[in-house]
């Protein structure tokens, strides 16, 4: 069967060309690549958020569980992308994406990106990596120093030393979470005598060796939500990590912390880790973090503060003292796809003491052997992309005064907006920004005012219907795509409760006081929709009955006109 | 001061402009992309495996600890990474790269992978990825299918179900290992009456509810190294990790296995999990996974199939049943990354339950809602990039049957390069290619000879010196820079001890049987240098030795006169 022959020569041949290298920019592949890159920039200059269509659609796309027997042209593959996933995408990158925490990248971020894929080096080793492993190294040593500021003794140390690393760069904050608490366990249950530690012997050894009923990781209810994956996977427990109350400025209550360790102490619990917060997950404060070293310190634990969002503000200045104390954490969590403006996929985790991931140090015979600088012996995860490079990048060539700029910025832009909802008579803040995170929520001036002079019940009840607003807000805007804001339910002191609250993160450099001042303008379009009216005339009908049980009319009247069409 | 004011608007307009996307191609950024693009087709060109330069001097170029004050040009950058990183990177693309598990690209990566980039999706949560979400969850799907071949009734049910997932994509291998044997861990003590669960209670809580003194995961020792992690890890301990004896075909010996779970049961120890491996990193080997699935089945416990290499052999319809039983698996590790030939940082674990991974669930305020479809409520890792997309495009394009062609050429390679090895004067193969994974040693034949007469001594103390014969040859290779392969340690059974041995990885299409051929002629060069040939004379004398305890002086010139010059 010549014929069938033929064609399985043809398709080897096909084969082959997909892995080799177009040589000129007008072979097919090569005309590909330029009209995927045209259609990236053409994305990119497009500011809205999405495209509005919904998930059950898009799903209806991507539903055959069957791989395709047929290989596919790529011209033709690449039609179907930008149809159905590049243009049912997220605009992260738009300025009116200000809901989380992805945001605009540099350009020059995108050459780099795919100058890195193309590299293909895995960091697990040097043998497949050679000059990135120094460059990783340098990355983190720079972390390290802007944390630390140790002397260039200390770096020419360890910078590059082949029997340690100074952190672990991570797929991202919870896998450097994961590893700053597992080093902290294993060196809380270290070799001891005839103990081996608990690396080699397990937990319940461990536990048993030091005569204890349990370890506990103390942090705020600020918390990221990786701590309780954390102490899952290290076999503390959730009940294990002890979620301390917060004060009215969302930072971790000194006095209940000290309260939760005397209840653990009275268990035979020991404190395996403090946990301190640059800038929370929700409402971008930062705890104490002095007062929490100082009382690690006292404790004898492990300090690691979690500056997944906030670490950057260490480039500024102004704001650097923000974090007094951070040096002297034992761990820090910094996330580079935050606010270092790097691709999605990177964090990093460093430690003060250069030897401290030893604690996690492991070998095997065909990589990581002992006395290689291979960087996969100290950490969690084993192949890895050359990501670091895009930090080094981004450290090089927006540089510490570039940072601080986007820092600065961010921070005066979230006051802004602040000031915003401060004076618009629709809205409530509901966390101030202390970094460029702030929140707040849809009620009317007057709503406020009868909330203040409500009974419990009725701020209860009118607080869940509020909820409600909130949440359809958020649904509805999103679904519209314009602007985007996320949602969150956030502790009020003054309510004594749980609300639902809208979350705003401002790292954008692009985002302008106009757009901001559009999220407002569309948000009080929203609520003039049907469903949410209703939700509005019974918050009306609440407030006329409070104001029956002695608010005179006229304050009924103020009470209940805003928010109504 | 209008100067400094001035200066710093340059500054901010400056920070702007990097943020922005170049309108035409022949703005500076355009002539910058345009020049790495250039610059990566150039080094993809170039078929050296690397450049002569000691890890040392590479350091001296990344030793600075100190984050630059000032930003950089994006050009002056460039042409820093140009000279210092990108040339002195490995060629995992080159077809004289066959050391290790990374092979080359095929191009149509390259552009996507840019645009994933450019995307910059979060897959945590829909609200940063929408379209990406049911695109990640086909993915999963399309691998389930793969390996479980449930009908399209049973994916309907599944693949957007908005309380499940079938797996987890992952940074990588390790991180579906652990999450494999997370879930295992938290179903094995999953919430029964008064205790509410290990997740909630803890490992020491979870030991007591059940009266057991530990729980031990079991794995031939030829089990990645990732799984002393995870034990580690999950507070199990190494010990707990029982590596158990293989064959003399590299795969579990289950007469020793049955022996180590008597042995755990007489010290109260439970068996969390057997697993299996489907391509050993070392040797490619796969373990009897049927008769695995049964043990795992009378054990009551779960059974993990570490198919991070060899799980892409289910693409080829003539060696898909060398991986019979795995569809009886509760979890699969597959690395796409390896043989889907997907960019660094891409695994995947998939669980024939649907509900399995249940057993790792979390919730936040603010994003993974109960009811949600974020995919983050069922990952170890929180914030991810969209590489699944990748996975996506690769099963689009290269399709079912491309993948299977690329796994029958692998095999063949293999076989091929067996052979040279077998009928060349100077090499042993020390362990046969199941799949497209070997390895051997240099030991001339008549060195051989006389291993197979001598007696254990002697045999041990050739062996030591044909280990470093092995060692430096495999270093000299690498530092050449023409052509890799790696190098570890086996437990070879004729021998009865650990050898060092050359290891190669074939699964570059673009590795000819020329290539091949070089390599080994490469090596018979290296041999020549001083440091080898001293070691070679030192093999000669216990030869000769060895031969005036009893061989012929013919035999003794046959013996020693191979490998010398």
């Amino acid at each position: 069967m010549p014929k069938n022959r033929d064609a399985a020569r043809a398709n080897l041949e096909n084969l082959y060309r997909i892995f080799t290298v177009p040589e000129a920019p007008d072979s097919t592949l090569g005309a590909i690549d330029k009209a995927i890159t045209d259609d990236v920039t053409g994305f990119l200059q497009n500011h809205i958020v999405a495209i509005e269509r919904n998930l059950e659609e898009i799903e209806a796309m991507f539903s055959s569980a069957a791989i395709p027997e047929e290989p596919t042209y790529v011209s033709e593959y690449t039609e179907f992308v930008k149809e159905n996933l590049v243009a049912h995408s997220v605009h992260t990158a738009a300025p009116g994406f200000v809901g989380h925490m992805t945001s605009a990248l540099p350009y020059f971020m995108l050459p780099l990106s795919r100058l890195m894929t193309a590299l293909n080096q895995n960091l697990v080793k040097v043998e497949t990596s050679k000059a990135f492993t120094p460059m990783e190294r340098q990355v983190l040593a720079m972390l390290h120093h802007l944390v630390y500021r140790r002397d260039d003794g200390f770096y020419r140390q360890w910078i590059h030393n082949s029997q340690h690393a100074l952190g672990a760069f991570c797929s991202g904050g919870t896998i450097a979470n994961v590893t700053a608490l597992w080093v902290a366990r294993n060196r809380l249950f270290a070799p001891d005598g005839a103990f081996r530690g608990i690396a080699q012997e397990g937990l319940a050894a461990a536990l048993k060796h030091r005569g204890a009923d349990g370890i506990a990781v103390l942090v705020s209810e600020r918390g990221h939500y990786s701590f309780g994956k954390a102490a899952d996977l290290l076999g503390l427990g959730r009940d294990n990590l002890i979620k301390v109350k917060t004060d009215a400025n969302n930072r971790v209550d000194l006095k209940l912390l000290r309260d939760e360790c005397q209840r653990l102490q009275d268990r035979n619990i020991l404190p395996l880790a403090l946990i301190g917060i640059a800038g929370t997950t929700e409402t971008g404060n930062i705890d104490p973090l002095e007062k929490l070293a100082d009382f690690a310190q006292e404790l004898g634990c492990h300090f690691h503060v979690d500056a997944a969002w906030g670490g950057p503000t260490l480039f500024s200045d102004r704001y650097r003292p923000l974090l007094s104390g951070i040096e002297r954490a034992d761990s820090i969590t910094i996330d580079a796809h935050k606010q270092l403006y790097v691709p999605m996929g990177a964090g990093m985790v460093v430690f003060r003491d250069p030897t401290a991931l030893s604690a996690i140090e492991h070998h095997a015979n065909y990589i990581l052997r002992h006395g290689s600088k291979d960087l996969g012996s100290h950490t969690l995860e084993g192949s890895r992309p050359g990501k670091a490079m895009l930090v080094h990048a981004g450290f090089s060539i927006i540089g510490r005064k570039g940072y601080e700029l986007l820092i600065d910025m961010g921070i005066e832009r979230a006051r802004t907006f602040a000031d915003m909802i401060r004076h618009h008579p629709d809205f409530e803040l509901t966390s101030d920004p202390e970094l460029n995170i702030l929140t707040y929520r849809y009620c009317p001036l007057a709503v406020q005012q009868s909330l203040a002079e409500a009974t419990v019940e009725q701020v209860v009840e009118i607080n869940a219907l509020l909820d409600q607003v909130c949440q359809l807000l958020q649904k509805y805007q999103r679904e519209a795509g314009k602007t985007f804001v996320s949602r969150t339910r956030l502790r009020i002191d003054h309510y004594d409760g749980e609300l639902t609250v809208l979350r705003v993160v401002l790292a954008n450099p692009l985002t302008t006081e106009e757009i901001l001042q559009s999220v407002l303008e569309e948000q009080c379009e929203i609520v003039q929709q049907p469903e949410i009216q209703s939700l509005l005339r019974q918050i009306e009908e609440l407030c006329v009955g409070q104001g029956c049980d002695g608010t005179t009319a006229q304050q009924q009247r103020k009470c209940c006109s805003a928010g109504r069409t």
